[in-house]
């Protein structure tokens, strides 16, 4: 009989009930048991989490590694009853295709003043702005992992100029890519449209602030798609304000979902997007579980972590 | 001394004067005068319209040509004192181009659904909703020139499946190419956006009715960027409120602008654009027009106008 694998999450019932059910149709000859089941935690050696509450993988003497649902796993990191074993975060083609689709949604509907004309529509005015093509609007995307990539080369295809920093700054054919501080002024440097998708750590907290909108083209839209914290709110409002950013769409936010007093919700210049930019398909994530899981049976190899300390 | 070209328009003055400029600039030797200059009416063989005030047209014994510089010409043929010479439609790459960035724009909005999270951050409502992927909603294209064939360009490489609906049915790699009435059917049998560039004609007018709505996967997007004239609002309003059409996005309307009565307004479930989704590019257009005007100088041959009786 295999050891059983303990579901962690803090999602509502509904929704752990939906990975549960995806995870088992992923991986019929596992055993997965949750908290409020009856099992024996000594014997349990993989954990599968979606933001788990605190402590829940603690007292588990025997657990070899744990698989994130999520991409995103600076909030799992950051939990001291989390053991020292290695944490696997998703890594999921579908989800870095949802988020390159929602990435040119996103990009498309400013470049073609959507929200100008939603807003005119609200007062029935009848008014043309001057259209520029997508090759005079270069794109710089912060964060060029699976996601980034994918987004690139969406962006690309539809004939915008496209600069991408990361850490490494390896190389893409047709991106022209950046790495360190200087490379962040270079890949921003007059950029119509800045793409955040950075994962959050020490060094990119509140990278998204004056300094950095004050390098972007007049007018130019701001798309967060990383994590709340990377931007410097204040900052946003007065760069929006100024004129210097043009509309910001954000999908994140440091409390989700914000206040009612939060004013992204009102401001005319602001599209707030619910955290829906990459939307996890369960079916594809639990099959990349389910296959990394396949991988530690018949292997008996324990797989590679993220980088505590660089945090992704 | 050249023959002068007569430019005629019932554009606003300063529009008119930044034709003539663009123009001038594109052929410096040519002599281009309006109705209110003095010059010889008998000498003029070449006529470059843009929406010509009716009869403007008349009374030009010499004229061989005229050159629109809009792709639409449907209302200059309607003019009855229009002389039988041929009428030459603007085709312009840059047009092409900008109306394919729009399509983009338009179908990656209703495929994430901008417009029902723009409704709800005006609720302050946090709601997430099931997202698709691209690859598994068909778009029709109705209309598959220049103008179609850029956009269906673009639609592939976002990753949807594209389908494409023409007079022809001339092939296009990776398009499902259809033509005729029983080829109307298949295109949009099933497809979750529909989108219209067709040129109007006695053919293609209303065909955007309850029966091409009723062939649509329900909750479809309808995207209007042809002419009023293809619509059938009441039969569009219908299948919104049936939610057999999750959402439209109009950018013509047979009067334009609509009158402040008009639906489209206020419907939550309709994105009205001012009729931008082809923003002319007076430069380039000036551009194609200038080649057209220099071949003839050199040539003495009248180049091939639309054919009158198909409207396009």
């Amino acid at each position: 009989m295999t050891a059983p694998i303990l579901l962690a999450t803090s999602q509502p019932p509904d929704e752990e009930a939906a990975w549960r059910e995806a995870l088992a149709r992923a991986m019929p000859d596992e055993r997965l048991v949750t908290a409020a089941d009856a099992f024996d935690r000594s014997a349990v050696t993989i954990a599968i989490v979606a933001n788990p509450p605190p402590g829940a993988l603690a007292g588990l003497p025997a657990l070899a590694w744990v698989h994130s649902l999520w991409a995103g796993v600076e909030r799992l990191l950051q939990d001291a009853t989390l053991p020292p074993v290695p944490v696997v975060r998703l890594v999921d083609p579908t989800l870095a295709r949802a988020m390159a689709e929602t990435v040119a949604a996103a990009v498309l509907a400013l470049h073609r003043d959507l929200p100008v004309y939603a807003a005119q529509q609200r007062r029935r005015e009848w008014r043309q702005h001057p259209a520029r093509a997508a090759g005079q609007r270069p794109v710089a995307i912060l964060g060029m992992g699976e996601m980034g990539r994918a987004s690139a080369a969406l962006l690309r295809g539809l004939g915008f100029p496209v600069r991408g920093w990361s850490r490494s700054g390896a190389a893409m054919p047709g991106v022209a890519m950046h790495a360190g501080r200087d490379g962040l002024a270079a890949a921003l440097d007059g950029a119509a449209f800045l793409v955040n998708l950075l994962p959050l750590t020490t060094e990119t907290r509140g990278i998204l602030d004056a300094d950095a909108f004050a390098r972007l083209a007049p007018d130019a839209g701001v798309i967060n798609f990383g994590r709340g914290a990377h931007l410097v709110e204040a900052d946003l409002w007065q760069a929006l304000d100024a004129g210097q950013v043009g509309h910001a769409v954000l999908d994140v936010f440091t409390q989700e979902p914000p206040p009612p007093e939060h004013p992204a919700w009102t401001r005319p210049d602001v599209t707030v997007l619910p955290h829906v930019a990459a939307p996890t398909d369960e079916a594809s994530a639990a099959a990349v579980v389910a296959a990394a899981v396949a991988a530690f049976r018949s292997t008996g190899q324990v797989p590679a972590g993220v980088d505590r300390t660089r945090g992704y």
